[in-house]
C-alpha cells in the first residue's frame, strides 16, 4: 500500500478478527507506519493470534508483536474461563453478555499505550465498535474518550507535553466506531482487506474453523449479509449461520 | 489484625515493597478483606514477587495473585530492558528517570479492576505516592482520578451502574499519593508492618540484597532516617545509603 505522504508511526491493537483487521488497512490507507500488537490474554479462541500475524503481514504492517498477558488467573469470562460455556443460539442476547471480559479494552490499550511511548508514536488505534456490537462497556465512545485522557495523563511524553504548554500528544483512533458491521465489511473490501484471513469466532475448532452460532459469527455473517457481499469465512462441516 | 467491622473485598496492588504492603496493612486496618495482586511483568527486581507472597500472608490477605505480563516484549525502561541500566547515584535524579515504564501503572490498575470486577469488589488499593517519589508521571492525583472515571466506564458494573442512576461504583484508594516517606514508614510500623520482609532496590544482587544507591533505596533510606526508625533492609556487603 505505497503512498506518497509522509509516514507516521501508529500502534495498532490487532487481534485477528474482522474489525481491526480493517482498523489496520485504515491505519495503513492514512499513511501510518503501522506496529500491530496482539495480545495473547489467554483466550480460547487463541487462533485468532496466527491470523493476526498473517494480517500484519499481508496488510505491510512494519512490526508485528504479540503480549502475554494471563487474563486467565483473573477470569470472569467464557474466553478466559473454560467453566463458562460460550452462548450459542439462534439470535444476539441483550445485555452484557458472558464473553465480556472484566477490564480487557482498558488493558490492552494500556499496553499499547506503553508500547506507543516506547516507540515514540502518538496515535493508537483500536477496533472497538458501539453499532453492531455485543453490548460490551469498553467499546462505546464515552470510555475512548475517558482513556484518551487518562493516556495523556499516565505517560512521559503527556505529562512533559502539559508542562510545555502543549496540546495532549496521544490520540486513540476508533474509526469503526460509529459504523454499521455491513459498513466495516464495505470498508475493508474497498481497502483490500482479506476477510478469509481473520478469524471471529469465540469458539472455533482445533482447525480454527467457526462455530456460526456465537455471538461474534452472527455479527459478522449479519455484516456480510447486510453489504451484500461474499461471505468467505471457513465454518464447521454443517454449520452455517 | 482481627476486626469487629463487618468486612468488604478489595484488590491490592502488591508489588512487594515498602509503599504498596503499607497500604495492604492500611486496607486490613480498615476492614477490607485484602485481595492481593502481584504482576511479574518481567521486571529485573523479580525477588520483589517473593517479598509480596511473603507480604501478603504475614499481613492477612485473603487470597494472593501472581499475574503475568510480558513488558519485556515493549521495553522502553531501565526495569523491563537489561540494555539499560539503573542509574546510580548520589542523589535523587531530577525529571522522569529511565526507571519509568511507559504506561506500567494504568496496566496494572487495569488487571486489579479486571479481577476486583471478577471477586465483585469495589475498591482497588495502590500505593502509589506524589512526594517522596521518583517523578513518575503515573503516581499523581491527577491520573489516579483520571483513571478512577475511567475504571468505571470500561467496566460491566460501571454501566449497569450509571443505567440505574447509582453513583460509579469503583473507587481506586491511594492512601499513601500524599505522605512523606517517613509518614508511610511510621503508618506501616505503627500497623505492624515488617519491612524487612519488603524489598525496595531497583538492582538487587541475586539474595535479594539492596544497592543502596538506586533512587528506590535511597527514598527508602531517607524515609527511615525523617522517621527515626531503624531501617530493617538488607543490603550488599559493603552498601550503604
Amino acid at each position: 500500500m505505497p503512498d506518497s505522504r509522509p509516514s507516521r508511526p501508529g500502534v495498532v491493537l490487532l487481534s485477528g478478527g474482522l474489525d481491526s483487521a480493517t482498523v489496520l488497512a485504515i491505519a495503513r490507507d492514512r499513511a501510518f507506519d503501522a506496529h500491530t500488537l496482539s495480545i495473547d490474554y489467554g483466550q480460547r479462541h487463541r487462533c485468532e493470534l496466527d491470523a493476526a500475524e498473517r494480517v500484519a503481514r499481508a496488510l505491510g504492517a512494519r512490526t508485528h508483536r504479540v503480549v502475554r498477558l494471563d487474563l486467565r488467573a483473573v477470569g470472569g469470562s467464557a474466553l478466559t474461563d473454560d467453566t463458562i460455556d460460550v452462548p450459542k443460539s439462534d439470535d444476539i442476547s441483550p445485555g452484557i453478555p458472558v464473553t465480556y471480559v472484566p477490564a480487557r479494552n482498558l488493558a490492552l490499550l494500556s499496553i499499547a499505550l506503553g508500547l506507543a511511548e516506547t516507540l515514540n508514536a502518538r496515535d493508537l488505534f483500536v477496533g472497538v465498535n458501539a453499532v453492531d456490537y455485543s453490548g460490551y462497556p469498553d467499546c462505546r465512545p464515552a470510555f475512548i474518550e475517558a482513556f484518551e485522557r487518562t493516556a495523556n495523563l499516565a505517560t512521559r511524553l503527556g505529562v512533559e507535553a502539559a508542562e510545555r504548554g502543549e496540546a495532549a500528544p496521544f490520540r486513540v483512533h476508533a474509526p469503526l466506531i460509529e459504523m454499521s458491521k455491513a459498513d466495516i465489511v464495505r470498508t475493508g473490501v474497498s481497502l483490500g482487506v482479506d476477510y478469509a484471513m481473520t478469524v471471529t469466532c469465540y469458539d472455533p475448532d482445533g482447525d480454527g474453523l467457526a462455530c456460526a452460532r456465537c455471538d461474534a459469527c452472527r455479527l459478522r455473517a449479519r455484516g456480510f449479509a447486510d453489504a451484500a457481499l461474499p461471505d468467505p469465512t471457513r465454518y464447521q462441516a454443517g454449520a452455517r449461520p
